[in-house]
């Protein structure tokens, strides 16, 4: 963890912002897969983990702004516990370690919340049941409720002060991004024709383990990149398949990465896949270059968009002008998603405390159509946001299939040529980047991106 | 999945035990790990899978007694599920697989439990809070009064009918236990000393998901195999250490393997290293060697305990009469744990159902002293049992601190000579076996368990 002065100067910024009332920060607990002690690896609540940096299970803490003290809440260990954790750090250390002034028995707690009226807390969205089980329990709040006492000043405050990372976060990023670099690597080099998606999963899962990280979320790697939330792992390779693999290591602190390449089983890219595969490169970079503070993550979102029907349109699988067609949502037929997301401590950060909070702020309204609903991001930059690119084109069938049907958008959509495509697969192509003082930079290091460097990498290991 | 025909019987069985009034089998749901949609990875309740082989998420059965109907409730993919997701199952789909007569949208179970007095409705334990909250919306049954309303009848019956697995689980639990065994066996051989636990532990999971399994409980994998639930990695691995692995897989369709094995680092155990693990090797196979129909587990546990004793009694650690020794308690200084447990769909099965209904039915008692509490199984053993077995010797310095300052047992405790052993770390073998009509049989394949094969093992690899 960062030094107790850096959580403590954290609390100070929060307690000046929302000043008045209590601030409840609940840390994760526990989840049994199938019985109470088969436990799920533990991931901490990142807003707790942010405030106090500890990494333990069952933790509470609760600022008074009122009388300005910080006291954390957890279990002592045991003498039980010593004989079989070994030793661990006492509630006290704990708490000394955040520099948070005291520390008391998780039951005191009870007893302090069930005496507080529910107005003076300021409470956060819930996205966890256990969470929604303790406001029963200290506050007889039915789950229902919860969302009608979320504290929008709370809320606002961690989203500002989170969104922008500091340098010893950004070296936490970088450190995650790496990782993440050497999974792909991984996987862009052991891949095999005949392998099973679930053999290479366990490379791309392996290296994020080797070096004391975990997933920061499901790994998505199919040979149906069309799919987008595809975490089935049971297909086999094939010779002239590309596999799409979107995976990303979190940091023992945390920190997340999020990175996606698509690349070849065999030792090149087909032409129509590297046809493809070049529109969405394109498209990355188009956006990348013009990445800096000022600019809508928005109109980004636009001008990737229209860089890939600029090249649907090379295909003979779109026309007409560009912008049109994009402002009308015709490249919604290929890429149905957004351009990227705010990163941090959470792969999607802070998407817990609303996701219009963190990409839609002030007067920014989200647009609700298909496609343009997807994307999270709209926000103006600035030095310190974090954020991925990750542009793709996707062949849906079931899609494609219905629009033809109703023959949307014809003017844009070449349905005739289209038919010869339905079966094309899926691309993406995704890095996390920081926005800096006058453009950006790439976290963790690069991994091979255009055709050449990555057949390259697929003859000299194949 | 088996086959249809294997759910309906499973149903129909627990339909004439159980006799009357509603059966409501709740699966599991997604959790999310620090934001809603930023799953861990799925695992199904172990009931509701026995009972259907469904493995998707956010179902229900409910088994109506008295009317003869069995209802599957859940949601049907949309279009918008299935851009995302690709093609998945329909509802009517997944109940015809698991054999079941009907399919209803999951709303409409809100109204029919709404409607239904709590006193019809047959409650297993809950374990996910996601079952409590339901619980608490469809009966406004607060979470501290579930256990009041636990159904006695349907827990027995559910647990007596998945103690004994059938061929088909059988070969479940040896492809379970096959997997499991290669994790250990990737271990034994790359291991090296100046590694760090996370690194050699990436190599153990990643056999199991190479394998299309996962692994069925956290990895313990230690340089400090006293500590007995152990899930730090961050050590680095020396020159004279031991390792302690206890890590199995769980296959595709949720069966466990559990498996422990305990080898050096270098090429060879230390003198010390190797009699203290011959002591538990010679322990586990005079408890496997006795293990039968008609058997008390229990009674293996004192055996397993007598023989660590025996063995203790030769490095002059323990003195005077075996028997009255375990009686006493005195191994427990060295053994906290249990000889084994039950296992099936659940490594330690059916915990969440109540370790005594699986572990300590009729007469039997458990022993509430340390240690002995700690044994989950004493039960008579029968055909279609799986068990592990896996004494160990544990170390542990803190414990070791407190018995020597009271001088407990010291009848039998030689304190003078264990103080040159505090350091002694911990040793564990564990492999799993089904009862079989005369005796048992070792369920996947053989690990390396002797020391001359695991430092064959090593010196071969090194």
């Amino acid at each position: 963890m960062f030094s107790p002065s850096t959580y403590r100067s954290r609390r100070e910024h929060l307690k000046q912002e929302v000043g008045s009332g209590l601030v409840l920060l609940m840390g994760n607990k526990q989840v049994g897969m199938n019985f109470p002690h088969n436990w799920y690896t533990f991931r901490q609540d990142s807003t707790f983990l942010y405030y106090t940096g500890l990494n333990q299970p069952g933790m509470t803490l609760l600022i008074d702004l009122d009388e300005g003290t910080e006291t954390l809440y957890g279990t002592d260990p045991t003498i039980d516990d010593i004989v079989w954790t070994g030793p661990v750090p006492s509630l006290d250390e704990l708490a000394a370690s955040a520099g948070i002034g005291q520390a008391r028995e998780a039951s005191a707690l009870d007893t302090t919340l069930k005496n507080t009226p529910l107005e003076r807390v300021h409470l956060l969205p819930t996205y966890r049941d256990e969470h929604r089980i303790s406001l029963l329990k200290w506050f007889g709040l039915n789950p229902g409720e919860i969302s009608k006492h979320h504290s929008d000043s709370l809320i606002r405050t961690i989203v500002e002060q989170r969104l922008v990372k500091t340098d010893e976060e950004a070296k936490q990023m970088d450190e995650a991004a790496a990782i993440s670099a050497d999974m792909h690597l991984e996987a862009m080099r052991v891949v095999r024709p005949g392998m099973y998606e679930y053999e290479l999963m366990s490379r791309v899962h392996a290296t994020a383990l080797e070096q004391n990280g975990d997933i920061a979320y499901p790994i998505i790697l199919t040979v149906n990149g069309q799919i987008l939330h595809n975490h089935y792992y049971g297909n086999r390779i094939g010779d002239e398949d590309v596999v799409l693999v979107d995976a990303g290591a979190q940091t023992s602190m945390g920190y997340a990465g999020d990175l996606t390449r698509t690349f070849p089983a065999g030792t090149a890219f087909t032409p129509r896949q590297r046809d493809l595969y070049n529109i969405v490169l394109h498209s990355f970079e188009s956006a990348v270059f013009r990445t800096k503070p000022g600019v809508l993550f928005r109109d980004l979102h636009y001008l990737a968009c229209e860089k890939l029907v600029e090249g649907l349109k090379e295909l003979k699988l779109m026309q007409g002008d560009p912008a049109e067609a994009v402002r009308a949502g015709a490249h919604t037929l290929f890429f149905q998603a957004g351009l990227g997301h705010m990163m941090g401590l959470d792969v999607h950060d802070m998407e817990n405390l609303g996701e219009d909070v963190v990409g839609y702020p002030g007067d920014l309204q989200r647009d609700t159509r298909f496609g343009f609903k997807s994307l999270r991001l709209a926000r103006k930059l600035e030095p310190g946001h974090v954020v991925t690119v990750e542009p793709g084109l996707y062949f849906i069938p079931t899609l494609i299939g219905l629009w033809k049907e109703e023959k949307k958008l014809k003017e844009f959509i070449c349905y005739d040529e289209l038919e010869k495509w339905t079966d094309a697969g899926g691309y993406r192509v995704e890095d996390d980047f920081i926005v800096t003082g006058q453009g950006y930079r790439l976290l963790g290091k690069p991994v091979p991106k255009t055709v050449e460097e990555i057949e390259t990498v697929r003859r000299e290991h194949l």
